[in-house]
């Protein structure tokens, strides 16, 4: 039997039908050889987009993937490893509080990030606005420091996972994103080439996120963990709420003092509450805590004890970023330009388009349009309000910072678009939907 | 309201949304000027294969199609220009035996034509195994001829339809060739350009042609009359059948002898019929003929009295090429090496794979796998034996023309898996299936 055409391979899935695992493999590794070109690769992910994948389709795609590249080796690092993955939300600064908190409890956090495209901030970019911080170290560089202080955040080198990056940038431009198993395999692809052993994924649900719907969240989350799984990787996943940003701020600096103000036990409730809804799963699945219960303590313990802002300090100092941050908050960049959105007239906030609050902060400047366009690490806002408050008229909504009283303007109108306010009282949101 | 992105219109299909006649023309005119990429048009075009357009789309796609490029004024050509199109067999000269036909009634004859792809061939190859025979004529050499004796048939200039061109080519590629929106505006835009006022289409059913089942053939033919009448073109549809060869030679110069033969009345019954059921509706729809009765008998009457002979004469001379092959078809070029495929057993022939004969002649070297490769003029089959045929054992069922012997027996092979033979009596098949 002579192997089938490329041409033959999209047929298969255009008629609805199921693929080998062969098949699968060979179209991942002829994409990424070069003999697949983008257009046959845009028809076949159109047609999986509208035809589907089984579970075990979903689980080839996903190996073959993380087989495109290197695969990371963290053996040398003793313990289990754990990774953590959001879906993307605006004003999501997790990883920046729970990498430190994670490591000082001792469990150890090796982790590859990306950077961020339109409306939802990467966590490389946060990082980049601590002056001086590094972010792309070499494997040999990652490893000894996960071993000497417990915790490391690079970008993820080229070399790891090559069928992502390359399928990734195509869906972006062709609407083939929202795919169940198109979004399987980028993130359970990307853990597995990046060597953890298990991972706590956060599955966001509104209108900030991919995934309106609860329902359209929980059938993402069962198939990533099938998938997970099926591949020999441990997965917890949590479904949070993103129809409001997480926390008080959008932006670089602005997340990152939000994040150490966390750590300094001063941070907004909700950031903390899924931080240690995230970090005791993160700890349970390391082996270091028993249950969810003792790990929810340990972290908490770690913040009152100090020892997780220690963590920060000796992590950021480690990737060559200044460590006084941690203390002065004020040592990070700030805008040259603020302003203050105030409410027109008394209310509730009722709700907010979290992916249009996202926008004004790219207005702002914080965001990029495209892969190649630079951040204003300064730029974003801070938000004084969330859903169920009280808002007297006059009140300030939010301040906005900017390089420019322009852009302000720019960020004010999207901003005053995506909040809205109702004349009855509205309840406060529950942050974490489904565990 | 700003224009929607490339990606925004994908969406729309990939949802099963309707598109408006902006978006479409937005589509596909931004395709022709590259911006557009390959990969974005591929993934849109897979969208349509899996939701469908709706009538209305379908014309505005075709429209924008034909106006991508020139759109030829055939205005000086007294008359009302009527052009044919065949979905593509195996063995299908029709063009060859009703152009000096039609011609030599009174009805104008202005063609362009393609060159052929995998098993079904083209016309134009057909033509250029005449020796001299020139298809390529400026615009101006091609009306003029048509002005003078009545007929004329040449490549397509690149100028006319180059969204069919660019999306045609796509389309083989990435599986998304079988889509009635896509096969509609594909023909019926390249009438359109091609100055036509009218068109009969021969719709192709069975093994041999796209349209495997009666079913999709007749949804075809009705969107095909739907659009072309949509956009002012009169419209005349014809199912017949492809699951056996039409006629008895498939490969370029010995159609071409068949075509003589036919015009000669000395040609198989089943294309004879073929091209009095197309010819007699072009003669209707030109006006040169008040009925199909009438038709008939004008087409049968230019064959008896040697006019359409004639007009061979005069078409072949005009473009360049030897017209004594009309009357000694062994100027035609000729095999080196011929084998006869004989029968193992007695019995009846049962079917045809049609597509499967088409490829024992590719095979033989009459075909092309990709647009840049050559074709041998004298290569090709002739059938000693059509469905219904009682054969006896050791009888011919088909006589080989290759370069090489090897050639013979690659031909010879796939040749075998294309006959069917049945101990019991089978009845010969209808040619036309309905009008």
């Amino acid at each position: 039997m002579p192997d089938n055409t490329i041409e033959e391979l999209i047929e298969i899935k255009r008629d609805g039908h199921r693929h080998t695992q062969a098949q699968i493999a060979r179209i991942v590794s002829s994409y990424v050889n070069g003999t697949m070109p983008d257009y046959q690769m845009a028809a076949w992910m159109m047609a999986v987009v509208l035809r589907g994948m089984e579970h075990d389709e979903t689980a080839w795609l996903t190996d073959a993937m993380a087989r495109s590249g290197t695969v990371m080796d963290l053996s040398s690092i003793p313990g289990i490893k754990v990774d953590k993955h959001s879906t993307g939300g605006v004003g999501d600064k997790t990883t920046l509080v729970l990498a430190p908190m994670v490591a000082a409890c001792g469990a150890p956090v090796a982790k590859m990030s990306g950077r961020g495209l339109g409306h939802t901030g990467g966590t490389l970019d946060k990082l980049e606005s601590i002056p001086g911080f590094r972010t792309s170290l070499t494997s040999e560089e990652f490893v000894a420091q996960v071993r000497s202080i417990g915790v490391a955040v690079i970008a993820q080198s080229p070399d790891i996972d090559p069928a992502d990056k390359l399928m990734y940038a195509l869906r972006d431009v062709t609407a083939t994103v929202p795919s169940v198993p198109l979004i399987v395999g980028s993130i359970i692809s990307k853990k597995i080439a990046g060597g953890a052993h298990a991972v706590v994924l956060d599955v966001k649900v509104g209108s900030g996120a991919f995934m309106k719907t609860v329902e359209d969240a929980r059938a993402l989350a069962g198939e990533l963990k099938r998938t997970g799984e099926a591949l020999g990787l441990k997965v917890e996943v949590l479904l949070t709420d993103m129809d409001q940003p997480l926390g008080c701020t959008v932006g670089n600096a602005l997340e990152v003092a939000e994040a150490i103000a966390t750590l300094h036990d001063e941070g907004p409730e909700d950031l903390f509450q899924e931080c240690l809804a995230l970090g005791s799963r993160m700890l349970v699945l390391s082996g270091v805590a028993r249950d969810l219960d003792e790990g929810r303590s340990r972290l908490v313990g770690a913040v009152e004890s100090g020892a997780a802002l220690e963590k920060m300090r000796q992590w950021v100092a480690a990737q060559g970023g200044d460590p006084r941050v941690v203390d002065s908050p004020t040592l990070l960049p700030s805008a040259a330009f603020t302003r203050d959105v105030v409410a027109y007239e008394a209310g509730w906030l009722a709700h907010y388009d979290a992916e249009g609050v996202g926008r004004a902060a790219m207005a702002l400047g914080a965001g990029r349009a495209r892969l190649e366009d630079a951040v204003d690490p300064a730029a974003g806002l801070v938000l004084h309000a969330k859903v169920g408050d009280r808002v007297e008229a006059g009140a300030t909504l939010a301040t906005l910072h900017a390089s420019s009283e322009e852009l302000l303007t720019a960020g004010e109108d999207r901003f005053r678009n995506a909040v809205g306010m109702s004349d009855m009282a509205v309840g406060a949101r529950d942050l974490v939907i489904e565990q």
